[in-house]
């Protein structure tokens, strides 16, 4: 069983390893129509590409992204969208001493388990590199949406470790590495990321992502209901311990009067609900909150095993984020927009096809 | 598209509505050779049947199913298993006067968006009462797990409200109505529960669940990893707004050296990761926990629109549970049996197929 | 894996066994707003039944179906439509000498091979009866298509063993028991198989399935083409051998001037392409082809082996039809009727959803 | 919905325009462990490559093709296998004056249909060049399936237009450009292929494809049958309009005793169900016939409608194959490699994974 394709109606198959000639996606079930250039896609690109702060990891990739297929005259023809992005900066020899030892919270381990044999060059399949191809597809959902159904994705990073982040405005959020809603916070965050460097930690940090115009009836009643393929999108990206909608874990000590949220003539005046009843859109905007736990990669030693089961300790070199949660923003607004859009398919007289 | 099946190998497709003739679940994907009787299902769908206590809604329906295809001689044939559960006790006169309104927290209003009609008869097909079916099938799925793999598969409340429920014991759990693991805490749920019902209110609740005995190497290295697929069920579950696995949304406050579990000769000695790696078992017990809100139906009066976006009051009576955590352990306990008996099939060699 | 699903937009899964307690099938992807009564089902359930001539198996069913979801006030709901047919005459004593032995031509041997066990009691799930749940949805579909699309789609028998039938006229097709589209031919037909029946034989046949109405651009460019869901569809039918569209094997002596249908400001003039060009529909009827294999069982002995692998002789006495083919045109109708509708909801502007 | 992907357990999605940068593949379910380089799937290339006779197209397409993942170290790792081949002889001006015009027996009408727009550079998507990375996907399934279950894949053209092709051996299907296997008829075909591009028309053709060594016990009993599989993956070929098995439409005139294979306990002696009974395999070969239409491309002028809906005269120049059958050999072998290796996953304690 395979298992690397997103989505029924968007359909976006990733392949990839960190290390190999190339990354990519195939996105089957883009609608004809939609104008459509490599730059729209290096935008959402660049915004989670590595290297661009002293904040996360130091590999150099330029992520440039070719379009193989699926596009005539600059528009889309409604045949499959091919994206290709080769890998540059892959310094191998980082990982050599790892070949055979299991990297204590990485996939090392399960990987062997599983497949018998695995590709360790920076984590092969199971490097946060492979998020690339998620974003690229993402922007053309992201693109599709917002011109033909007036859907509008955003995220930013609510907490970093043990700072909390008020939401001040969306203009300050890509004003700054962290996504952060807060440009008066940055300093601290900074100072706190610097100090962690220096430690060789990592950190935690909590994402939220916001979707606004998603019109009501989206979804399924059961099992394939909007809200699960929501989570079903962001437990499956690298690091992610949990996913919350709407009130999240604050609803085990609401009462059923505090949590429903009241209809009024004129709409909601609250959003408990985070955008989703019984598994289907209600018109308000989809809040959804993540839990990104801290880079398993850390300078410290720790104790770990090697393949023949024997004791030995493990530091982790190369080139890393201290806190992934830095560059999940963009990529959680592409799973959400993926999501989005494949559930917009289902429901063509809302969306515009 | 449709929606309603759970599972790509072992694939559970749910039909039904609250007050129709019937509801029930066709199995497709079960291994032949598995002793199965009516019985077996029956004593999971007790355990999760209405009517047995207080704080419970006091619909009574015995939940009688019967197995239509699938076996022979009392062991499965490969073939798909349909399970059938009359309705019995459908006073649909209760809900005649919420036909035409939408009660707030209720799908009434996204189902109504999506599918321009529904059946308003006990919520139709977005009530509780259609969890049934799931548990029934992932009572096939536990079977099989614990015969064949050695999966044990427990739930339990550890929160109710503002009342934390700490872990005493396994034993405990099924001794009380609450699947509570400490039965000290149980007269203080009750007074809680019984004070609750007096308000006309409801409230939320947190769920555990834990599997043990998974061998590592199940899931998928991208999108369709084992978390993300135990995200997506639970999500689908009616009143989780949460999910979370191993360290969960504490993991924003983790570092690295504490939240990565070390590896040993003699194997894991924490678990912060829940039992899963990149997607992939680890070995280690897998551990679930979910945030259920409050139920939606209150006897409280609270403002909404009807069909027409006049503005009305609502106020629930008809039968229901007060919390619809209590009743959800056997119910999460059966989403994770079906996600993982589905993962199983795809890694034969550690399934015994 | 499963594989009892037919469909990806309008899915129906197909579960029971000749002999066991039901038959039916669960509907998932019906557009909401379709009135459809169990009478409409019944017609088509009707035109299939066993018993209705001397010319087909005697077991008397009534194929009752009955609707247990997804209908509110006679109309569809947009959930799923789950419907059952009890199995009342099953003698399975009449099987009994056939535990231990494979009849040549059955599946008999295949499932053991696959299964390591089997319903032997009618062939169990390999039994046609199995087609009475495709033909019960494939009303569904045909209704819905009629209504809301205009596709009317009607079947015939072209040939019964050697014994070709001339196509005279639509009204003829329902006056006769074999489907036959020519009355004169009739009194032959009814000859050969009184004839057959002396001889403990069965015969093939030929069917022609046609689709009028079908709008143009329905299907996908690569893999999953509109004629290759129709072939995957009807060879998935008990009994069938091969599939042709439009001009089928003729094709092969064929010159491309000859082949290629021109097209004219009012239309096509010919249909070599039988209505699918390029794996999409051309908008001129859809004209499929089924070559019927003879029924393998029949009175003659045969050698054949037991479980053991040792020689055996085989008769198969039972209750059969002498020729599937007569009673395969309702079913083959169903078919067709659910895969258009399967692609119909992939392009809901022209599918009226 | 999409539709671009062959396959559940081995997926291969298929992307890419006959005159766009390039196509490809990306195949997701191959297990880990098999040897395979680009040497591998270039030869099953090679076989199908353009330019390789005066009977075939004259573009000239190296089709080299590039492995972008899911390799390490010479072996399959079990993560997705990106194939990519770049397009290089791609003179679109050919083409130029089909932009507006529909050319008759082509997908040009119904790409417009379903898309509203299309990439009219060779036909674009609906291009037999497509089908070269069907073959590259092909290449790893058939060398997975004889190096891991011993199963051996091969093709024929059995009749080209009206001249019957014998067969002698296998040996003479490599040695020459139809893969005829009888070397003595292969000048009949060379003057009858020299004469048919001199008038500029085009010649259908037939093709046997078989598969010895497969096991008993492959397949599902209803809809996803091995021989439903079989013919949507056959019929989903550009120019394929029918499909059979062992005897096909020969069926309908055959009585129950002769179809049926008795069973010996040396195995069967006969094979008139083409190794499928009840859609599993028997264990004998799979014998597969394809009926393929005239190539629509004919220098021959043509009645035809433009966009507009006006008459117009229609002549394809370009290069053509004048038989495509003639190239279909090795595609049709690819694709039941694709069909056997899905169902192979799903039974893998036979398939050695």
């Amino acid at each position: 069983m395979s298992g690397n394709t997103l989505g029924k109606s968007f359909r976006v198959t990733n392949y990839g390893e960190s290390h190999g000639p190339a990354i990519g996606a195939v996105i089957d079930g883009c609608p004809p129509g939609l104008e459509l250039s490599e730059q729209d896609i290096q935008f959402e690109l660049d915004r989670r590409r590595p290297g661009t702060s002293r904040h996360v990891t130091q590999r150099r990739e330029p992520d440039q992204v070719e379009i193989l297929s699926g596009i005539y005259e600059g528009r889309t023809t409604g045949t499959p969208i091919s994206l290709l992005i080769r890998n540059s900066d892959a310094r191998s020899k980082d990982y050599g001493n790892l070949l055979d030892t299991f990297r204590p919270g990485h996939a090392d381990y399960t990987y062997w388990k599983k497949f018998d044999n695995r590709d360790p060059r920076g984590g092969g399949r199971s490097s946060a590199r492979l998020t690339a191809p998620t974003v690229a597809a993402g922007a053309i959902a992201k693109k599709w949406l917002a011109e033909h159904v007036g859907v509008k994705i955003r995220g930013y990073m609510s907490q970093l470790g043990p700072i909390a982040i008020p939401f001040k405005s969306w203009d300050m959020v890509e004003q700054n590495p962290f996504y952060a809603p807060d440009l008066d916070v940055v300093p601290q965050l900074e100072a706190y990321m610097d100090e962690l460097r220096k430690e060789g930690e990592s950190i935690g940090a909590r994402i939220e992502v916001v979707a606004e115009g998603v019109p009501a009836g989206w979804g399924e009643p059961i099992y394939d209901r909007l809200d699960a393929d929501i989570a079903h999108a962001m437990m499956g990206l690298n690091a992610v311990k949990g996913v919350s909608i709407g009130a999240g874990f604050d609803c085990i000590t609401q009462k059923g009067s505090e949590h429903g949220d009241a209809l009024y003539p004129d709409g909601f005046k609250t959003n408990q609900a985070g955008g989703v009843l019984g598994g289907i859109s209600s018109g308000q905007a989809i809040t959804v909150s993540l839990a990104i736990k801290p880079t398993a990669s850390i300078r410290t030693l720790r104790p770990s095993i090697n393949r023949a089961g024997e004791a030995v300790e493990v530091q982790t070199l190369g080139r890393h984020d201290p806190c992934v949660g830095i560059r999940a923003t963009p990529i959680a607004e592409a799973l959400l927009a993926i999501v989005l859009m494949d559930h917009c398919l289902r429901h063509r007289s809302q969306c515009g096809v």
